[in-house]
């Protein structure tokens, strides 16, 4: 790993496959001998943003934190993953800019029909129906990543492979460095 | 250690000691072979906290998201030192209360007249002086923890021997778990 340990940042719809990949990736990185830390969006709205909601603005602030979490946890000396669905370009710009060297931006691609297939959560179901306001992809608004480091096809690609990618380009990363 | 490692948490005024006690604590730490995180409230300021300012409502907030960090880094494995003024006493037992088992609070004691000779950072000249609103100790209130696990009198106490009383106290807590 090169100077500025990476932040790996995982974008996608609800159901596209940014936790287990996460987890997958984190386990596979924990055998290399590496720490890693996991900090995913549900979970820090359990706790550290419990107080945000789902407006564009909380959104925001819900990345900013996030992203100085993950500053300070990389900084410590581990490589951070982050599953946040982050849904505006401004969003992982500004997490980007948080970071700065060493953030490596990933699209977990899966179209909506098969998150909505999916449905692991029951989430679009409800979204569909009224009961959630500001779901991302039903009543607010996903954009795709214009410019991602990575883009993963999660209808086309297993979890391994998609995994297997990620370690690729952390390789490369290491590599070039 | 025991299942839930400790979050040391330093409270007391600004000029206190805390930021220097919680480096050779994490020094003295670290030589033993631990993973240790220093979670500083100056420095949370500059980021994740950016956004917060030094009303009562504010300082909670900013007491709560380092809370919710230290949980965070904790549960990820290290031995965390908190270093924040965290003025009064719900502001402790709200991170009392995130943190649950390990939480270790620590009243770094130094009566204001000595933190006022101090002054390391000159913000004691500037809030006499009217530049700095709602300052601890001056216009806004400090309240003494009522029942801290740890008193350090850093008047009569030298960094070393502060450092040493929290050692020991967390090897006390390792023999009885």
């Amino acid at each position: 790993m090169s100077a500025s340990l990476p932040v790996i940042w995982l974008t996608g719809l609800s159901g596209s496959g940014k936790t287990t990949i996460a987890k997958g990736l984190s386990q596979r990185l924990q055998q290399q001998g590496l720490r890693t830390a996991h900090l995913d969006g549900d979970t820090l709205r359990e706790g550290l943003n419990n107080d945000l909601g789902f407006s564009d603005d909380d959104r925001m602030e819900n990345v900013r934190r996030a992203a100085h979490v993950a500053r300070i946890m990389r900084n410590g000396g581990a490589v951070v993953i982050c599953s946040l669905i982050s849904p505006l370009e401004s969003m992982r710009q500004l997490a980007r800019g948080i970071i700065g060297e060493g953030f490596i931006e990933v699209y977990v691609n899966c179209p909506i029909e098969v998150c909505m297939q999916r449905d692991v959560k029951g989430l679009y179901a409800k979204a569909t129906a009224g009961h959630i306001d500001d779901f991302t992809g039903i009543g607010s608004e996903y954009e795709p990543p214009l410019e991602p480091d990575i883009d993963l096809n999660t209808v086309e690609m297993s979890v391994g492979e998609c995994v297997a990618r990620i370690e690729q380009a952390l390789s490369n990363r290491t590599a070039h460095s």
